[in-house]
């Protein structure tokens, strides 16, 4: 595991705004947090060592059988468990600059990075560009390779059209990945599944660790899966705010702000250092971004940022600017 | 993983009495409950990616240095992440009768068993016989392998002397693992620790899957560290219930009772099967046992139970003579 990914606050101490990770932070937990409150006597009893009842409520709701879903302990899970299954034939490849735990997850499990991989990985949308690459893209690339792992967790975050379950089991050698943190704005929980073939998802099965998933996260899953509560701001308005940011920011000397599809957003600034813009803002404005500089095949200048709402994006540009001002 | 282990309660569906787990199912989590009730908000932001908070809080619990402290998802995730990590040298050993997520993870991991190996798993107290092995017998262990896994996931349930977290980091070939589940009847959670020196706990560290911990475990643990809330009864006189229930049981004809140093026992009975006891008392009485027949080296007969209250545990009793009596 790497140090550095987003929504580290813990550091800092105090922060009153969090463009960080790439999800909404003023999601509106009540309810869910309501039903979390009448039912913690959960806690004194062992969860289903695997989560069927969640992932019946999944497969009901995506059109798919049991059989085609597993439901795990955040999308993290899912990548360090299909590091380990398929390590018999270990070349991997990944699409970048990506999430770093498909690399580190490969490596961990001593596979070799190569062109004509075994096992490619892509995330889509993509972090942390906010790219989407189309359906084709996507299709073309599960014949080019043994085995495609397509991680979705943004999947809610943008318009663009994506691969559904269905297309993504019709495929035959897809794993897509998918997080109910990210859809959900409840990072804390641990909670995900993957939908693929049902021969596929019986060899991650086989290798799933027992109880990983805590049952008040499956509570949760089963909850929201039920309720399917509106919790995102209404997905056409918040990517406009998202473009609305961008833009603001792009026109700030000494920051370039790259295309997104989605509500993040990569974007560099100069002459001073990511980390600088981060320490500045987090230590001074109490505002929390990503310093992207970690992610391979990025440079000490990217940085990245989630649109939040109209008010903050609005107090973030003015910081920015004030950083960037001599 | 297998199936079958205990607290299934989620088979039956009505379950008004659980002798099947290990632990006490009274546990009084009216104040661990209300603190959680008060800190749901954590679920909107990531977990630290490592526990470093509840690990500094563990280590000055012990008298340990913070670097020789791991907490896990539950001692399961402790399991799997020891066999990973020592598995270029893939021999092991397990005191058997044993819990069977030792041999799991190892085979997972490619390893094979045999007499002399590097690595060698001990419960203590074990589980599910309930037996504890003295501190000569664990520092032995420890000379003979080059590894010994010390899974103290029971030990407040015992009067008998345990290896310290200090004696354990002083052995330097020893990983100790603590279950907070066991501690404080909260296996819905998924919390652990384990304890050994620096050098193998930064071993471990660099294997571990990052967020692993739920937001409301590691607030629920740093609470429990701060608190120290007394959750189990009086330790004393829970074990002399536990042998109360165990001498009844073993009046009864058709059964017989092992010895025990814990809170849980194993029994056989004869002629039905331990699967036939474990469904009549399941269906017929809304009571859960473990059948123990699961176990390596035990038969379709073994059966496991734990002690509960004076009244669940004459309750029990009574069941099981029905049961037995033609």
């Amino acid at each position: 595991m790497i140090e550095g990914h987003g929504d580290d606050g813990y550091r800092y101490g105090m922060v009153r705004m969090n463009f960080s990770s790439n999800i909404y932070a003023h999601a509106d937990l009540s309810a869910l947090k309501a039903y979390l409150a009448a039912h913690l006597d959960c806690i004194a009893s062992y969860p289903e060592p695997s989560a069927r009842t969640l992932e019946a409520l999944i497969a009901d709701d995506c059109g798919l059988d049991a059989s085609q879903v597993l439901v795990t302990a955040g999308a993290t899970e899912a990548i360090y468990l299909i590091a380990q299954t398929f390590r018999s034939d270990p070349t991997y490849r990944v699409l970048r600059p990506s999430f770093s735990e498909y690399e580190d997850a490969c490596r961990q499990e001593g596979y070799s990075e190569t062109e004509q991989a075994a096992l490619c990985w892509l995330c889509n949308p993509e972090n942390p560009t906010g790219r989407v690459y189309d359906k084709d893209f996507v299709k073309n690339l599960s014949r080019q390779h043994r085995l495609v792992v397509l991680d979705q967790s943004y999947e809610y975050y943008t318009d663009r059209p994506l691969l559904s379950p269905l297309e993504a089991v019709e495929t035959g050698n897809l794993i897509q990945l998918h997080s109910m943190t990210k859809r959900y704005g409840v990072p804390g929980l641990r909670l995900g599944y993957v939908v693929s073939s049902a021969a596929l998802v019986a060899l991650l099965r086989a290798r799933m660790r027992p109880w990983t998933v805590n049952a008040l996260a499956l509570k949760a899953g089963e909850w929201l899966l039920r309720e399917k509560p509106q919790i995102l701001p209404d997905r056409h308005a918040y990517l406009a705010e998202a473009r609305r940011l961008r833009e603001r920011l792009d026109k700030i000397a000494g920051i370039e702000m790259e295309p997104t599809s989605t509500n993040f957003m990569l974007g560099t600034v100069h002459p001073a250092t990511a980390a600088e813009l981060k320490d500045f803002l987090a230590l001074q404005k109490g505002m929390l971004i990503r310093d992207a500089s970690n992610f391979e095949g990025l440079t000490p200048h990217h940085f990245r940022v989630a649109a939040q709402t109209p008010e903050e994006d609005d107090a973030l540009v003015e910081a920015v600017k004030e950083f960037v001002t001599p």
